[in-house]
């Protein structure tokens, strides 16, 4: 078998570090400089010829500079002759962008898979993608992981007899559901009605909550509007507790400060596919389960041509 | 402005005829042979040469016949020197196969998408997608339109100040909303646990719908089973009344006769997306709306180079 | 080397079981669908991850389903990372249309070709091409084999010492002269004429036929209309005894029953790249020869980067 | 519409201005230079910004050099910002190469269609290609003439009562056929069994030539070597008179001195498709078509898009 | 002739209003949101269809920001059915990486060139691009243009009989010599040799620069190391006075601070592809020279169809 | 690891043994065939399913004959199934077509680069590209050699500390400053400005010379114009001795008859990438560097998947 190199941007090396850890092999250096021009210049620090090589860069903030830091990572690889080029991008914020919903706006879900591609990316390894159909925006093969199986370990600690999980729109209440599943609980959704822009206002709960503990779970919480909107609605209807989960803890413009003051949310739980917490922010409530392990083993299956299917069954 | 030339396939020539109508000119015959093993061959009998040329063929039953068809024709068209072929695909049956919901299983709805690029499809017309994320699985330009007018037109008829739409499933309950905002009516779902292969389970209604008049609005409507269940639980809900509604009304395996048999379903609305009725379905309480004025106003305007997102904004 | 793994459609499990058993690997199930829309999904049941993954399937009737199956099978593979490709197609039906003789048409074997790179096909081990030129129609490599060699095992049986190969068309007249020269007999060929569609006329047999044991020769036999018409004209020239042979015995619109009702045809020869016989159909006359042993050695050395060349020389 | 402009490389000068003659537009003018290091550039001087480009070059000797000027006038045009290229390519030579008949050889029809679309070719006006599947080689629209007009209206000028047109070969009789319909012949061919390399041997004459005039015909001639042995052939068969005709009068290796010495041989057709006679040859038995006309209006119709197919029917 | 669009992205907008006024055209208005997650979404608010779509950026610091932007914008152009994209793109940064010294970088120059067509540029329109081979990064038209007229015109003003321009570098010494051949002046260059990373030193200047009025002329002065260095080699060789001229005046870590503290330097000359000066900064000697009347005017024979070579012919 | 195979075109097979000797493997023989219509076929003469193909090939003179026949041999070599091609390529003659200098001219070096990747080829190695930029035409990997440690391990036996390195051209000025420090000598370059077509002349030269023993180095010699006028420069300034040195030695139009005759000049000093000296022309002076060890060592190392530039870094 070919040998392995693997390689981490600036986006989140302590992820890529603890994933090579787990996988008992060196993170290879990488240097990008900034030129006084402010272009990047990507120089991959160890042999990549006839190697399969792992690029670990979820796309956080600033997530323009990590991208073009990535594709120069992939044209890099590609230039040295590397077998194989896999981007193991925990996180994929461009997929929050996979519709048209107004008029000569860009797809760039859509975009930055193609670009990925053009880069020479050969295949892509993600986890909970903001939509699942964005897996078909690649023309590549993608490995697609997601992160119930460690959020459901997490709260199997505590009583769930009595539990509802509770999705803070529609369209992510069939992963709920699935979560649900997978701890023996009830599933629940707010109803979403979007006005222009950030705007969102909560019309109402749909499912039973009244006297529940409530676990909120989204695939990712950004400035958590949505989430606070909807703890509203949960007092309203007189739940008994809540906890907030969610896969990409990315907690902008003081998200992690708010939830953490709301005196009824007990836990905030989340994981490391990007960066948390924020410096300074409080985390006195909040979790951070580690991904590294999951990741390890998908990179060791799909180096070693092992089904990664096998292991990661979406629930 | 280059001539237009518009053919159809044997999917739905009807429509294709109601459409050139609308639009003033003639359909140009399509000669569609199936030589002695079985392959298809075509022939686009009028000049294409510079010509904007408009191929009009919903995927319908029989799916695969008419899939090859299309791609024949697009390739027909391409070597015929089209200065432009679009795909108008009123039924894009393919979209349902949008994820990667189990391992080494194929992405239909990328797959068809790129294989009418490879034929030689310059841009699409779609309607009522499955998901809005199968836009993004195209590489060319697509025109996304909704028969959301079309219906909301037929149901204002009515009183609907006791009406709520419900969508059977929490994937589809954005567009019940948008339908329920243009007719002044709220809005519920239903949410559907899915076991293995086609049987399905409502556990349960989300939203108040007990003594309201209940439109049920699904994007397409097959077998039926889903709305059969959901009926259901409207009833145990104590709904006043009940009509079907949705844009692709493919009622198979006799699903136009069951959910007709429902007494209290007073009315079943679908479009002419694609064929309907079938043979020897009863039609009692079967209303079809035309989208071929749509369909042609879209066509005149991307003929003539005009917004068409002006006209179908998503609402 | 990299494990193999054999699929099979929906067009021709019996060949693909036997190949398998020749090759003494088993053949992975594949599980086709049919949604209530008519579409087709595609699941391969066994790991295909940095596996040589070999695709088994005739172009048979119904085409378009099969096409459309072996077009998902691609694609299902290529998402599900196979490190290798390659479409077998022992008939690959739509090589027939390889021609624009008619404007504004499909050349079907190109375009198919196409597609089939298109969903991920990255070889093609194809058997009696109807024309040597559509090899040129793949951009990926193509290993074409023939039956000549089993065809001529089959009929040294024979005493062949006044026997003449005739080809019914001037077309095909290069793979009969071959064939001829590998079982020690003379040639001939009919001269057909084309009119409208798919109605023929041999106008005359250009050749020595009179007295002569006829090997009646062709790449395919759908209708057997050019093989019946060839057969007056022999008859009229006075041939003493007729068999006829193809590699791909399609036998469409009873034409087994009707070369079979020939008094003086005493053999039907054929090989089972395509399912025959029909059902219902006679076979007294029919001898159906195994491709089986070629292709599985075709395989094998495919997959063990050994020379295909070397073993199927084109005679 | 947009304006035309016409460049030639070194091939065939003298056609490319009698086509322009004939479309009453200029030919503008190339600059081909040949640098100390034996490369060649280009340089196309007249503008072709949004122009429709017509290049018009047949592959002829010294054929790699006028190939790579082809594909750098191609280049050069696309870098100027052509509207469209059409290659107007009226003996593509490559054509015979179009199929695999040993292990491990090109496929050279195959390989220079993809080369000219890879510098920049949109389209290509072709004339009597080798056969015809090689149209299916270009991924891109080819209009595809015959000069079987012009050959027949040459011939009608004679009493073509006992003429039987015969083709050296059986791969080429369906031409013969076709241009023994338009001129009210019968038809012949020979049956060519092929050797090592390039000796050949006619075996026999299928088909009756015994007194009759014979007309036989190629689509090019270069060597000569099979219509001589052709000619031995039809002398054994007692034929009244023969007369050669050919599209591409390649006439290589002294062939047309060869033909001319033949007593029997009353005359010697060709187009000038390419560059005929070769400086020093006898040209009293030679006759020269122009199939200028033919390919100006081709161009006329493909520059105004109008149909091609109405007037050069394949017949 | 088709509409024409024009967007910028907020690189510089003033360049845009500038060439915009030139044009006399409209700016069209872009929206570009950033959304919680850090990502950017854009959408051209006017019309696209059928347009001749011109998009302003040059990639100004922040790069990755703007070069992100860009590549939104030609996919919502595409996405929009832009007829044809053009990218204006008067500063191309990324163009300095245009080789591999080193192993396993990236070349960025190329890269970037590939991101832009696969997101949907047509066409490009650049200004003194770093090196003239960048100019084949592209697989698109590119027409690039130099400021040299508008450098030329400025220094006309003065007194040039004893002037020798300077290139800091002997790379670029060609386009110095372009320009001294246009003013009528010598040239001379600096001989660099550069160390590790970014420190550079000047050994020695090549050509005579006693007692002459130097302009020292770069393509680009970012951190303006070199220029100062060289400076340093002319103050000892004697010069008479010193002016500094460039095309992208970038002016990074106070660079034009530090060059107009030099006393002896008299004027520092830059063109406005790049938005200068920046806030802050002295900007008593410089003279900022506008190539919007340039730009605007290739767009409009861009647009037009009319020969761009003719106007800005390198000199 | 798989398999090796080495095959040579025509150009220079001497080259190619004298690898494959280094390497310790067999020359594969290739069969290049020129049909009666001047078209080339090509046969690689060895198996190569599966294997690493190398392809041997440098662009001399007749280079379009040359670069058809490499296009060829990776068309078969594709076709044979290859499990990866590169091309050998000592000499990229294209390369110095690498800008776009006047108005739509070709550039020469970017299509070939295509046209090569179109034909199959799958990375390339060349040696002393005409600029480091044409490495970033290609889109696929390029390991870039030079030959100054061979033409340095030549020159370390002279005594050189009174030596300049002069190179003819400011453009090529880097080179010759990077082999000045590797044999510790300083570095001139002469100033050319270029008029029309190919006559030239040197203005002057820049940088010390005067009694220096001079290295003048180009990276190829063609017709020698250049080097001929520097000398002339060299001698008025008074220098000590001149020895002319180049890794391209292509000697072209009785150059190295015209450089020999030049009596000061002692030596002539090039590599084998292309085939010297040309027949009958004078070698007294003439000293031919091998860079077969270089080139069997880089391919070794390719084959190995070890890294390259380890070895051949840039200086």
């Amino acid at each position: 078998m070919r040998d392995i190199a693997v390689f981490s941007g600036n986006a989140h090396p302590d992820l890529a570090r603890e994933v090579c850890a787990h996988l008992g092999v060196p993170l290879s250096p990488t240097r990008i400089s900034r030129f006084a021009n402010d272009c990047l210049g990507v120089q991959l620090q160890a042999n990549c010829r006839e190697r399969d090589v792992f690029l670990i860069q979820p796309l956080v903030r600033p997530v323009q500079e990590h991208l073009v830091e990535l594709l120069l990572m992939c044209d890099a690889a590609r230039g040295a002759s590397a077998a194989r080029i896999t981007v193991v991008m925990p996180h994929y914020s461009y997929a929050r962008s996979d519709k048209k919903d107004a008029p000569r706006i860009s797809i760039g879900g859509r975009l930055v898979a193609d670009l990925l591609v053009a880069a020479g990316a050969g295949r892509v390894l993600a986890m909970t993608l903001h939509s699942p159909q964005v897996h078909g925006f690649f023309s590549v093969p993608v490995d697609h992981l997601n992160a119930l199986r460690e959020l459901a370990a997490h709260f199997r600690r505590y009583d769930l007899s009595h539990t509802t999980v509770v999705s803070p729109d529609l369209g992510n209440a069939k992963e709920a559901a699935a979560f649900a599943r997978l701890v023996g609980a009830q599933v629940a959704a707010g109803a979403k009605q979007r006005f222009a822009g950030d705007r969102v206002s909560i019309s109402s709960v749909i499912g039973d909550v009244t006297g529940r503990d409530v676990i909120v779970l989204d695939d990712e919480i950004a400035k958590g509007s949505t989430v606070l909107e909807l703890l509203g609605k949960l007092r309203e209807s007189g739940v008994r507790s809540v906890r907030v989960a969610c896969t990409h803890g990315l907690f902008a413009a003081g998200a992690l400060k708010r939830l953490s003051e709301q005196p009824d949310v007990l836990e905030i739980v989340c994981t490391n596919t990007v960066p948390v917490p924020v410096d300074g922010e409080p985390t006195e409530k909040l979790r951070v389960l580690s991904i590294a392990p999951a990741l390890a083993e998908a990179v060791r299956r799909i180096h070693n041509g092992e089904s990664v299917s096998a292991l990661f069954e979406q629930s």
